[in-house]
């Protein structure tokens, strides 16, 4: 017999070290958290509903999990993303339209003053909304929401709002994935602004992202080409009781696992766990000052408009069974760039 | 060397009897199809935009493929079958609202006079809908409406309705998802009612129906436990205009290819082909009495008030490179019993 020729042999072991780099990948496959209670329930939870013959098996098309993305799958604080997009689309929408430069909301968004900006009245936000996410067709929207993407930056990390995803989330929902789970986004933020990156940043294609919703028009522009312009006419308000409404409208079927961080997701998180069978509800709790944010009011911590977790929520939590995520004690690493 | 035991080679030779009939198969995705001009645009649709490096390869996320379903994936004659489920339900609504009686259209419904229902005013058929779809648990309506759908006979073929599917359009849907397509009914029936039986009969999950659609209201039962409540609030009249304002709003995605039957479905076809690169839009034209029904009124067929395809829809076909499918010439089998 001949012996191998010296390149085989490194071949030969080149593959089996990917073995074992794989099999040491299966062993754990969310590397960003730390053991405990939080971890134990999501391996716990995927291997019962994935074990064929076991008691808690669950048919793959029932394998649906839902996520919400603000403060869940990325930073929220101190201002939601897509209210930043709206205060920096107000230029465009004033030189489009120079009499609006004048009326309110626009003249204390155009003055800069940021104390003033933050004070505004949520009728006067709803107005900014109107004027910035509707009447323009759904292609030029979509187009203008990636540039503004592209370049924007977050004030604390100074990088794209798109990198400030949590690992230990993305590596939830590729897991999920990995076992037969359909991963949706169900967010209190615009359906489609959501979908112009979810698809790159999530991996969660269009079609599994619900979101406040409104209604488009169909209509033909001058060629003769149709198109879709986007209405001030609101069809789903997807926040609270509007997330198991719009999951049903969406989705139709009910969710076996579902993950929020405020209280906002209650009403997702209750129909999710009233179904029969294995079901997983989790919370995440901002109390990571340092390398994140912290903000409650639960367990003491400050209380924020932005993605409110109040103690009542905890302590439904603690009853029903659902699952707080430390964001402290449970993340071993927040972003990927850490 | 032993010779193989006999067991060893029937086996063998059962093996290549398989493989050699899927080679059979693989050679034939549409066994029920007569050669002609639409049995080969959809082959070749498939082909151009599956082919790796090919230039009109379509990547597997954006294959999407829309079907309309009353007169495109079943029968919908003389009368769309979920008309007839509400009113056979109108008995049960009656009972349990005895002062319903009295009233239109119950009244005349009630009476069983098939020419006096068969007039009732549009106003009167909304009441029909509101009173039989709404004011129930999501959980009940399907409930009611399995019960119904495994009892309910069609009156020409004696067979439950969910058996009255096409034959050739089953083969369609299976022969894309085959290559990656995901499948998508979208119809003008109820998104609800349609979501019951789309996954046993079509293969097309809940989540893929997108169809009329009304709110639905997030309460809790006196247990606390959490249910929704179907409210009689249209949200989506998924028809004509509807249909891409619904594609929009549930699926995000411009389809690839979709397949209608009536003027209700111009608009998916517009929108459909006004996209970039490949894009298949098809019509079934009902031109066959014998086999199942003959409407139009294009091609001086009868007129039909149920699945109306007017003359300028053919023209528009002609026009804008949309296929006509005609039952008779290229369906060499209409249903799975033939």
């Amino acid at each position: 017999m001949k012996r191998p020729a010296l390149s085989m042999v490194v071949l030969a072991l080149a593959a089996s070290f990917t073995l074992a780099a794989q099999a040491l990948a299966q062993t754990d496959p969310l590397p960003s958290w730390n053991d405990g209670p939080a971890k134990k329930a999501i391996v716990e939870f995927v291997q019962a509903t994935t074990t064929q013959g076991g008691p808690q098996f669950v048919p793959p098309g029932e394998r649906i999990a839902t996520f919400d993305q603000d403060g869940t799958l990325w930073v929220e604080q101190p201002v939601y993303s897509q209210v930043m997009y709206c205060l920096d689309r107000v230029p465009a929408v004033v030189k489009a339209k120079p009499e609006l430069a004048e009326g309110e909301p626009f003249k204390t968004v155009m003055s800069g003053n940021r104390e003033a900006i933050a004070k505004l009245s949520m009728k006067d936000l709803e107005k900014l909304l109107v004027a910035t996410l509707t009447g323009m067709p759904t292609e030029e929207f979509r187009a203008e929401a990636k540039k503004w993407l592209d370049t924007a930056r977050d004030p604390r990390w100074k990088r794209p709002y798109t990198e400030l995803t949590y690992q230990p989330m993305q590596e939830v929902m590729k897991y999920m994935r990995a076992n037969g789970y359909k991963t949706y986004i169900v967010t209190g933020g615009g359906q489609d602004f959501v979908r112009v990156y979810a698809e790159e940043i999530y991996g969660v294609p269009p079609e599994q992202v619900v979101g406040t919703a409104g209604g488009t028009k169909y209509g033909y522009d001058k060629a003769g080409k149709p198109f879709l312009l986007k209405e001030p006419r609101l069809l789903l308000n997807d926040d609270k009781a509007g997330k198991p409404e719009g999951i049903h409208l969406m989705i139709g079927r009910r969710p076996r696992a579902a993950f929020g961080n405020s209280a906002g997701d209650k009403e997702m998180l209750e129909y999710t766990k009233a179904g029969d069978g294995a079901r997983l509800a989790m919370l995440v709790l901002h109390d990571d000052a340092t390398r994140e944010y912290a903000y409650g009011p639960a367990k003491g911590l400050r209380a924020s408009k932005v993605g409110t977790f109040p103690q009542s929520l905890y302590d439904q939590a603690g009853k029903q069974g659902w699952v707080v995520i430390s964001m402290k004690s449970d993340w071993k690493q927040i972003f990927s760039f850490d």
